[in-house]
C-alpha cells in the first residue's frame, strides 16, 4: 500500500469496526457470561471490578476536557460526564446494578474487591487520555462503536441465565444502548476529521487496538481469579 | 493498636520485610521456573516481558530524581540510572541473557512480545513514583528487600534446571545480587527516617503492597498467556 495515499473516510471508518473483532465480547469471560455460565460468584466478581472502570469514565473525560481547546467539542463532551456522575447517571444505576446481583453497595464503593489487574488496565486508560492530544483521546472511546450490541446482549440474556439478578438492575444496560449511539457518532465524526493522513489513520487504529487491550486485559485479571482460582497471593498463607 | 504510637524502627523494618509473604517468588509462574518446569517459550516469553519492566526502570529512577530535593538523595540515587543504562548495565546484561536463552535481541528491543498486562502494571510503578513524593517513590522500592535470594535461586537453578540457556547470561543476577544489597540498604534507610507516624507508616506497608502488586501482576498476565494458552485474542480468528 502507499503510505501517502489515505483511505477515504469510509474506508477508514471500516478499517476502524473491524477492530470489533478484538471487542471483548469475544473474551472467554464474556463468552462464559453470555452463555449463563458465570457462578454467582463470577457474575458478581464482574459488576465489583467493573465499577472501577465505571468510576474512572469521568475522570477520563474531564482530562480529555482540560486538554482540548475546542469549546464546542467541550460542549457536547461534556454532556458524558453530566451523564455519567448525575443523580440517576451510570454510576448510580451501575450500583443499581450490583445491588441487584447481590452484592453490598458500600463493598463495591470501597473498591475492595477490585483485582490489581483491573486498576491497572483502567489507570493505564486514563493515563493515556490525560496525556494524549484531545482527537486521540476522542479516537480512543471509539470501542463504544461495539458496545451497543454488548448491552443488547445482556439485556436479552441475563433474565434468563441468571433469574436470581433482580432485572431492574439491568437498567444500566438499557441506559447506554440509546447513549452509546450518540456519544460514538460524535466520537467518530471527530476521529475523521482529524486522523487524515494515512499515517494519522494507522495511529488511530494503533490507539483503538490499545483500549481494546485495555479491556481485553481486565476480563483476563477476572478470569485468573475468578475462572482460573488464582486471585493475587491465592497460595501465600500468610499475606 | 494504638494508632497515635508509632512503630519503633526495628517493629517498622519488621513490618515491611514481612511483606515478602507477597514476592513474585511465591507467584505459581515463578515457582514453576524455579522447580525446572517452564517450556522453552514460557521462560522465553518471561523474559521478553521482563525486560520491559528492566527498560522502564531507569525512567522512574528519573521521574525520582525530577521530584527530589535532597542533593544527597539524588547523588547516590543516580547511580541506579548509570548502572543500568550503561555500556555493561543491567539493560545490556538482560538482552544479553535474552539472548543466551535463544531470543533474537532486536525482537526483544522491539517489544513486540510484551503483554498488555505487563505494560499496564509496568506502566503504574512509574507513574506512581512520577506522581509521588520522592520519599514514597524510594519505599517502593524496597521489593529490593526480596530480591537478593530470588536471583541467588535462578544462579543455583538454571544451569541444571535449563541447560540449553548460555550460563554467560546469568551474570545479570550475578550482578544485582551485590548491588541490590547496597541499594535496598540506602532505600530503606530512607524510608525509615521519612516514615515516622504510625499513619506514615501504615502508609508505607500500602506503598510496599502496591509494588507487590504489580510483580505479581506482571506474572498472572504471564501465566494467562503462557501457561493457561490465552494470551490476548487467542480465540479471535481475523484480529
Amino acid at each position: 500500500m502507499n503510505e501517502t495515499v489515505p483511505w477515504s473516510p469510509q474506508e477508514f471508518e471500516a478499517q476502524l469496526r473491524a477492530l470489533g473483532s478484538r471487542y471483548h465480547i469475544h473474551h472467554p469471560y464474556h463468552q462464559r457470561m453470555h452463555a449463563g455460565e458465570l457462578s454467582r460468584e463470577q457474575l458478581q466478581g464482574w459488576v465489583a471490578n467493573r465499577y472501577y472502570y465505571q468510576i474512572c469514565i469521568p475522570r477520563k473525560d474531564a482530562a480529555l476536557l482540560a486538554n482540548c481547546d475546542d469549546r464546542e467539542v467541550r460542549r457536547l463532551w461534556v454532556e458524558r460526564i453530566l451523564e455519567h456522575d448525575g443523580q440517576a447517571g451510570g454510576i448510580e444505576a451501575w450500583l443499581s446494578l450490583a445491588q441487584a446481583c447481590g452484592l453490598d453497595r458500600e463493598t463495591v464503593i470501597s473498591q475492595c474487591m477490585v483485582l490489581p489487574g483491573v486498576r491497572f488496565a483502567v489507570d493505564a486508560y486514563v493515563n493515556f487520555v490525560a496525556r494524549s492530544a484531545w482527537p486521540e483521546a476522542v479516537c480512543s472511546s471509539l470501542t463504544e462503536l461495539f458496545a451497543p450490541s454488548i448491552h443488547q446482549q445482556r439485556i436479552a440474556d441475563w433474565p434468563q441465565k441468571y433469574p436470581w439478578v433482580d432485572p431492574q438492575g439491568l437498567d444500566y444496560f438499557r441506559g447506554r444502548v440509546t447513549r452509546a449511539h450518540a456519544d460514538v457518532e460524535h466520537a467518530l465524526a471527530i476521529t475523521l476529521e482529524h486522523f487524515t493522513s494515512h499515517a494519522q489513520q494507522l495511529r488511530a487504529l494503533q490507539i483503538l487496538r490499545f483500549k481494546l487491550d485495555v479491556l481485553w486485559s481486565m476480563l483476563d485479571a477476572m478470569y485468573m481469579a475468578y475462572v482460573h482460582g488464582m486471585p493475587p497471593y491465592f497460595n501465600v498463607t500468610d499475606a
